[in-house]
């Protein structure tokens, strides 16, 4: 079956994955006779110097070329952004054309109204390139998890700062240190906010976890806390807690009530999260059926990423129907969701205070004060004027915490509270 | 829409399915409006007590009452083994009867039939469950990674084996001992040899990478070494070395040149394999677009292997055409194939030698001769008659090394090859 392809865009995942269908043309057609034959691909400047296996003839900067062509049968979105890109996708799907994209931020803010564009054609749209590259987690949520209530996911859905926070841990480098050099080796962006301040991971947690809790989790109602504040010492302290630092992107669940944040978490140096390093992603999901199941690999590249979009161009290929596209049958409108802030968890707390008898006192009846008891409790030295002292809370809840802190600050003895890391089991 | 369901079988899997699709009814129905009404039971004994849920009329015990009934719209296979299995199975694929089974003794040493009569009859035969319990790796051959060419796999699924290396390792017990131990506590069989021994594994491998390499890969031509020759010394000498011990099946592709074996093996600490502890199972892909690619859950158990039975039931109940399931056009059958005996790997090797000057000469003369070059060696005592020295090869042919070893098994000073573990990357 030969099917005619439009792609927007020709960037780099663009590029990888017109290669990709070049170099394993028959290892695509083998099990599903599909053919994918790239007839028009639009692009801003018809003039730029690209790989020479891009024909020049096919370029086009029209998007009319593509939305009055009928031979065109799918089409590829890669050109990124939500202008105009939204305008060309909804049209497309509703004239009946499917459409395969990775774009992260237009479907994680407009997907109601992508999905009800595909409804009016009858038509497709296929997303899982949109998050985790080349990992099947689209997938698994869509197919392999029907069955599950899913009670929590945690993921590593952002690449840069882990490999940021992997740096660190291992080699003892600052953030600072450790951005400039990835962004030297191209491993970070050049303006790397996106990144860093966990915005990335935000729109791929309101994706995922309106999956996985087949609700509408609106982007705005993530809370979203970056990398930038990570101290080296904290991490430092923490591994002999036994700690490892990931920036992990939640979301829980219970009933209606459902949690979803992104930010630095110290996590057991036995979970199967502390073992994904550098620029590697996992989602790690809990199922009331299927129990703790991880997702593992690269999350970004043009290669990974191209894998994922393919297998997405075959499958939207062979489906007769596309009923199952897009996030399926979603009833819940946020509105019936409770949206929690005032989480249970655990704490690390790393204050600085004067290093006077008393000071211990009164710390610790702060702590009893707003509910919240101690799991153990370092002081890293002694001597000085001023001294650092760690504490691991038991649960607790987060409103408590933010009292508590916010009492210490005004305390003489208490000089700074240098630092609040959550932890996850 | 309502489905029609008859289970064949009512064990500790199958009460699971029966559970799970009761207690979690509404969020199956939700996404694609399936609902599974069981009508029948095939079951040996009408008389066996059996869990309260399970209505006692559902229960039969003739499978013509299934075979000859044609409100069934969906078969679900749980009672195992290959003889009468094999028979009813394909009987109901013929008919047009779509199958989901978990039984992999039958599908891995019978697929090509089980295949023909799936076409024959237009129906499907699903078998997620039946490697990986509930880790979806079946559809992540079949759907996600169809654009990639599969040069390796490297899979822990077998969930008794890693339980059993897993407290070896972290508890210094023996072998016999954790097996002792596992036994009482349900976690291994009272007959261990199909799991102890590697056969386990070797069926699912069959499975895995018949999918992987798109080629018939028959059971009698892989490879096995069981685990119950391991010794605690060894794992922890490898531990030394920065190796974790696992049972691994392995599935290596170069053209038509395939590898597949079954054996225990050090893998380096950071391996993200390494982080699969207990009875976890983990299946790691090497794919040319994806990279590297883990997936990581539950390989046994009731309720996990339910989560898989039932999405392969949901897409049954949804696919207008079966041609998606079972192996999809593999049409390389064994011959055409090139099953590698003499592999390329590192070694770790121990040897008991007498403690004389000249020894490690005559040691390091026989490996020089069997083109074996070394990546270092520690002898662990001194001053006793006999010592251990431990040498990891650099990469070195299987042959090779075997010859080496026999070699040394006639030279006098050589008390012992006390232990062989493959090294992998």
């Amino acid at each position: 079956m030969k099917v005619n392809v439009a792609m927007l865009g020709m960037g780099n995942v663009a590029t990888g994955v017109y290669k990709t269908i070049l170099k394993n043309k028959e290892i695509i057609k083998h099990r599903d006779d599909v053919e994918f034959n790239i007839t028009k691909i639009l692009v801003r400047s018809l003039d730029k110097e690209r790989d020479t296996l891009i024909p020049q003839e096919i370029l086009i900067n029209d998007i009319n070329d593509i939305l009055n062509d009928d031979s065109i049968d799918l089409v590829v979105e890669l050109m990124g952004n939500v202008e105009p890109t939204l305008d060309y996708v909804s049209s497309l799907l509703k004239k009946g054309v499917s459409v395969v994209s990775a774009n992260k931020d237009m479907i994680s803010q407009h997907w109601p109204k992508l999905e009800s564009c595909a409804k009016e054609g009858n038509s497709g749209l296929y997303y899982e390139a949109s998050v985790g590259g080349g990992i099947p987690v689209i997938k698994t949520f869509l197919d392999s998890l029907q069955s599950n209530n899913i009670e929590k996911l945690s993921a590593i859905i952002n690449g840069t700062t882990n490999y940021i926070l992997t740096k660190m841990s291992e080699e003892g480098l600052s953030f600072e240190e450790v951005l400039k050099s990835a962004q030297e080796k191209g491993l970070a962006e050049p303006d790397p906010i996106s990144d860093v301040e966990g915005h990335d991971a935000k729109y791929k947690l309101s994706i995922l976890s309106s999956l996985a809790f087949h609700s509408k989790i609106p982007v705005s109602k993530i809370y979203c806390e970056g990398i930038t504040d990570i101290k080296v010492d904290d991490i430092m302290y923490g591994n002999e807690f036994g700690y490892i630092i990931k920036l992990l992107a939640i979301g829980k669940r219970s009933g209606d009530d459902i949690e979803v944040r992104v930010h630095p978490a110290f996590i057991p140096e036995r979970h199967p999260l502390s073992s994904v390093r550098d620029a590697y992603n996992a989602i790690f999901v809990e199922g009331d059926a299927v129990g703790k199941l991880m997702l593992y690999g690269r999350g970004a590249g043009a290669s990974p990423t191209a894998s994922a979009i393919i297998s997405d161009m075959i499958i939207a290929s062979q489906t007769v129907s596309h009923k199952y596209t897009t996030f399926r049958n979603i009833d819940k409108p946020s509105k019936q969701i409770n949206f929690m802030d005032n989480w249970l968890g655990e704490y690390y707390i790393r204050l600085t205070v004067t290093d006077q008898p008393g000071v211990l006192a009164r710390v610790a009846t702060i702590f009893a004060k707003h509910n919240i008891s101690l799991e153990s409790l370092v002081q890293k030295s002694k001597g000085q004027d001023e001294v650092p002292i760690i504490f691991i809370t038991h649960t607790a809840h987060e409103k408590d915490i933010m009292n508590a802190l916010d009492e210490m600050k005004d305390t003489n003895a208490i000089v700074d509270v240098a630092s609040l890391i959550r932890v996850e089991r």
